[in-house]
């Protein structure tokens, strides 16, 4: 209680992973502000990267990176960032296997790495709720589900793969309001990317998910997919590089921007 | 081919109505401009389907109404409109019945009677198209197949019944992208009120269409379905009022509003 009592703004959150006095979960914590998935890497693969995330931007939705190599603030999403120490926890890959999950990254650091912030559905799926749209993966609270499609992404040098989405079941007038929120946030990202038959995207079950835990769906429902932040956790996986850092999963970095800042209409 | 050189604006093709030099369907004429459907009542109706209309806004989107009762001219939407001979064709309906299909009806004009201008489907289309999706109906040359839903809509005084849907499959992207533009267009109906399984909405065989033709739907494809500008024309047969004109279906006014102007975003 005390955690989410002081965590009331992006912040907040960032002075508690920065003091060490907060290394969990961010969902629901700083109810309003952008929350951000986080890639970390060195010179070697920075710039594929970028050109990867402009070349699939309903998966990568690129909201800030760092202003220069080295330079560990990230002023287009906040105050004061120290992206070294202001995520609650981080995982260290090695050449593409999970190698470590700290709280600090200051020791690795290096005067040529460079932060990437990627947009999070966090902010739609407050958007959805604000409106009365139920996320079904909240409600049963458990971590959405997601699945590897046959939709392939737009390689960059050693980033490749297929993209990821992650899939929330509605009634169809619930499923025309959330294309139609989700329009107004192409930064979190956007639209559904498809609706209906799974096995049109190469979903074989939706009961399997590749990540995350699978919901109820029920028969009058239909599933919508959006594009997923875990796409680039995939590619960077398969580009096996020497050493790359990301968020833990859910240990989001909260940023001083407000969701609704984000909608373009 | 003509008519077609000739009709390049809503302006000339009113002036070819009013000459008497054309009746025919206005469908493809003067592109880009709004094309509208027509109600036109005594006072004894008028108020009661104006709140009709602002009721139910789906099926009914106003657009434009005479001035005052007896006005002929809708300066809403059109530079020296006369609603009473700029229309290719009208019904006359006594007693709720089609009593007449007559191309002027300046002889039964009178100085209660209020005309109001609907919008229709055809902004939305052309939309659509000018977007890359296919409109079924359209590629396949028919009439756009409608259904009688299971949907009350609200009553106001004589007018009441269920909404009118227009149906039109789609692959789960254009149906997504179908959603998003049509949104932009609230004044001709909007986005889809339902996508899916017919039934859901009280429609038993899409092969069954309460009025136009059935389309091809290919098992990959979902159907969306529209609010409908048939729902206050099946109002109105139902009001059973003494007297009522409206435009012979497909036989629209063509306004000097542009499409592009009716856009909300």
């Amino acid at each position: 209680m005390v955690a989410v009592e002081l965590a009331e703004t992006g912040r907040s959150v960032r002075a508690q992973c920065r003091d060490g006095s907060f290394s969990s979960q961010t969902s629901g914590l700083a109810p309003g502000y952008v929350q951000a998935n986080i890639v970390i890497l060195p010179s070697e693969g920075a710039s594929d990267f970028q050109t990867f995330c402009q070349r699939n931007p309903r998966p990568c939705p690129l909201l800030a990176m760092s202003p220069s190599p080295g330079d560990p603030t990230l002023p287009e999403v906040g105050n004061d960032i120290d992206i070294r120490i202001d995520l609650p926890k981080y995982r260290v890959w090695r050449d593409g296997v999970l190698a470590e999950q700290i709280t600090d990254i200051h020791q690795l650091w290096q005067s040529d790495w460079t932060a990437f912030a990627l947009g999070c559905s966090f902010s739609f799926e407050e958007a959805l709720m604000d409106a009365g749209v139920e996320i079904r993966n909240i409600t049963e609270g458990v971590n959405v589900p997601m699945y590897v499609t046959n939709i392939p992404c737009a390689s960059s040098g050693p980033f490749s793969g297929k993209m990821v989405v992650s899939m929330r079941p509605m009634s169809a007038s619930n499923a025309i309001r959330a294309i139609q929120i989700c329009s107004r946030f192409p930064s979190v990202h956007g639209a559904p990317i498809h609706l209906g038959d799974p096995a049109q995207i190469g979903i074989a079950d939706l009961n399997k998910p590749d990540f995350g835990a699978a919901v109820y769906v029920a028969p009058s429902e239909i599933p919508l997919f959006w594009a997923c932040g875990v796409t680039p956790q995939v590619a960077l996986q398969g580009a096996k590089l020497p050493l790359a850092v990301t968020h833990e999963p859910g240990h989001m970095l909260v940023t001083d921007l407000k969701n609704t800042e984000l909608a373009i209409f």
